[in-house]
């Protein structure tokens, strides 16, 4: 093929085209997911590929703010900016393309919330861009599939999330899954109790890889971060006491034990305070939720999946303000998917307060574990390929014969006959067909016959 | 809303949120379109939003070329290009989101070939982007909803790309519709016998307008492009002659009689003369293919639609080589969908003379036509509000609660109970709810009641 093109035919850097094998796993999937998401009273949103620069830029997208595509201004609007003397490089564009889906559905919500049923319960399945550097198996082009709930402050919003996830996942066919839980102001209290004092995301971040690099190491990253080696031990301390399947009371013990009890109870109530149109976490208790949707998530999981504390669990995006969580898979080092609570982020954009919670499938490594184990969806209708002969046979005639197959529940395509026909079987076979007739003139005369591997 | 925002919170310019009500009806009728075009064998590709700019301005795209959202160069490269004493805009972009599919599909096919069943054939149901003037109903990004045929040189191509697309307008409840046919070769013939020199193009414009304007408008608009009266004198009297309901054949006699008939003959030669993996085109009856698709489909009708022959089709776009055709439903002056063949596309790109047509549904339009007549798309569960009370109710009871209900066939949304209790009900059936229950306590103890309009 290259030889001859006139044209560079590739897909652009980073992006890539989807072939029907792929699309029909995709499909698939996103039917599973959509399904679920339905069951649990979701119901589909969608927003435009292209935000305002200037909203995209405002929210606390973290380091995905330098990835953004930006699109160039038009017309008279670009020829003003070209006119300067000093091209300021930020006046060149005016919209970008969306770097996630939570920036678009906070912006969604604050502009047609007369029109939607309160509290809002979107599912959103759409593209995003980032222009990363590529890399194998990451893409500048991928989709997201997000659930939020907004308007619901008390747990209920985490436990629906979470149980409508897991069926997901289990109807995609996952076991075996952990759903990983913690309170991002669980996570705030220990980083303060410890004592450290500014840089805290530099601390979560550490606090992040105990999983991958062990704690240790962990400890050894703190040293060189913070000078400040005395809070380096007392949380060493504190993570050195919660193994695997501490529950958040023995946490709350040992942190207790070691640390200022006083500051947990600050932020615990600190959290909870800001008003919205339901309140039920209580001051006396302020973890109690978290206990509350660990223990609902047990219940529905009816031993098919596993549900843990992890009070090491962070979450990259600094917007959250609540209860975190991740969805693991055995045998993959990235989690499947994750979410969190984030109250303050609709106030921003439109100065009204309401609590909002969302969860993201990992869809492309959800497609990349099915591919991985070489799933193959259950397909539809059966594929018969109609094989005629260009010169001589009457198109009306395939047509009608065509017609007939599709009557007997085929999906038919027509494919006109190759010189090697034992060739033009096998590649049928690969693209998933199972049947196949020669048509020969009569349309109600077909003989069917199964295509072998 | 307006007063309390910090941000403008609207779509960008020309663009559109979509609301759970009209995703609904989108979804369900992609899924009609979607699963009638496999059960024609045809199954999805995926290309991605953005292209090479170089890519794209090389198309045939018209008038869309000048529409183009051009996204702006990064990093160094974006630098290179600033650090110049005088800036070209053309070198400020390097990608633009496409702006319809059958460009991207050619360079789809030009560089995945190896690994597609040939023929192939496509469905792509995707946005495209605009930058055109807002106005209402038009937007600058919207789905279009394509299949295509390469590969396929004989009219069988034509039949089943418009067979697949009416039994899909018949899903969607359109009845009544014309398919309207016509050949590129025949309209080029009509106006090279007439004696027109250049600008075909203008002349083909001012026919496509007869449907609106009628034929004493088009041959004025006509004197007013040329000057050769003898040329509009020779068209007039031509279309005089064919009223609706002319077939082929007479079409041709009239023709022949008019104006030099060896004109003819070597245009539908011409157009068949390119090699390619087959050839029905028989050069003794170069128009018989044209003949054949209206037999064809008028033979699939069964009556549930008209198929037409219409000598004064044009189709805007320069890309067309062979039959032309357009979907019309009555009451509409614009088309339900369109498309046509385009055998010199894909040697543009990869220099091989691959033979392809396609059909594209007038996805936006179709949605507006049924918005039209109110249609509601048939819904799958029933919707279910589970009503609790935040302050008085365990989340993990009422989790129970929905769950049940859930397994009782019900999309359940557990809602917190609001202090207007009948408003919120009034509210619940505004969002097609049909049913709902009042927890009170006991998951299994439930009582459905039905919500009434």
């Amino acid at each position: 093929m290259t030889e001859t093109n006139t044209f560079n035919v590739a897909p652009a850097r980073g992006m890539r085209d989807l072939l029907p094998e792929e699309t029909e796993l995709r499909d698939w999937a996103t039917q599973v997911i959509f399904s679920t998401y339905q069951q649990f009273g979701f119901a589909r949103i969608e927003t435009p590929a292209m935000e305002h620069l200037s909203l995209l830029k405002s929210g606390e997208g973290g380091e995905n703010l330098q990835l953004i595509f930006e699109v160039l201004k038009r017309g008279e609007k670009l020829d003003r900016v070209l006119e300067q003397k000093e091209i300021n490089k930020r006046e060149l564009a005016d919209l970008g393309l969306r770097f996630d889906l939570t920036v678009p559905l906070v912006r969604f919500f604050c502009s047609n919330q007369a029109n939607l049923l309160y509290p809002l319960k979107a599912i959103q399945i759409g593209s995003v861009w980032r222009a990363e550097s590529p890399q194998a198996g990451r893409f500048r082009q991928f989709t997201q599939c997000d659930i939020d709930i907004l308007g619901i402050k008390s747990e209920i919003a985490e436990m629906e999330l979470l149980t409508a996830s897991s069926e997901a996942m289990l109807g995609l066919g996952f076991t075996d899954f952990t759903i990983r839980i913690n309170d991002r102001r669980l996570l705030s209290a220990l980083v303060q109790s410890c004592g450290f004092k500014g840089r805290h995301d530099a601390i979560f971040i550490a606090i992040d890889k105990l999983d991958k690099i062990g704690l240790d190491c962990v400890v050894r990253e703190l040293s060189k971060i913070t000078a400040d080696q005395e809070s380096v031990r007392k949380l060493h301390e504190v993570l050195k006491r919660c193994g695997n399947g501490v529950t958040v009371k023995e946490y709350m013990t040992i942190l207790e034990k070691e640390l200022d009890a006083q500051v947990l109870s600050a932020q615990g109530r600190d959290g909870s305070s800001s008003s919205g149109d339901d309140n039920s976490l209580k001051d006396e208790d302020p973890f109690a939720p978290l206990e509350s949707v660990i223990a609902a998530l047990e219940r529905s999981s009816r031993g098919r999946y596993h549900v843990a504390f992890d009070p090491t669990l962070v979450r990259g995006m600094g917007y959250y303000t609540g209860q975190i969580f991740e969805i693991s898979c055995p045998g993959y080092s990235y989690s499947m998917g994750g979410g969190g609570r984030y109250d303050r982020m609709v106030a921003k954009f439109s100065g009204r307060d309401v609590p909002a919670c969302g969860y993201s499938i990992g869809f492309e490594r959800v497609l990349g574990a099915l591919q991985d184990r070489g799933f193959k969806p259950p397909s539809g209708r059966e594929k018969l390929a109609l094989i005629y002969e260009t010169d001589r046979d009457d198109p009306t005639l395939v047509m009608e014969a065509a017609q007939h197959l599709r009557e007997k529940g085929f999906a038919v395509s027509t494919q006109p006959k190759k010189k090697d026909m034992r060739k033009q079987l096998d590649t049928l076979v690969e693209h998933s067909f199972s049947k196949f007739a020669s048509f020969r003139g009569d349309p109600h005369n077909l003989e069917i016959k199964d295509l072998k591997r």
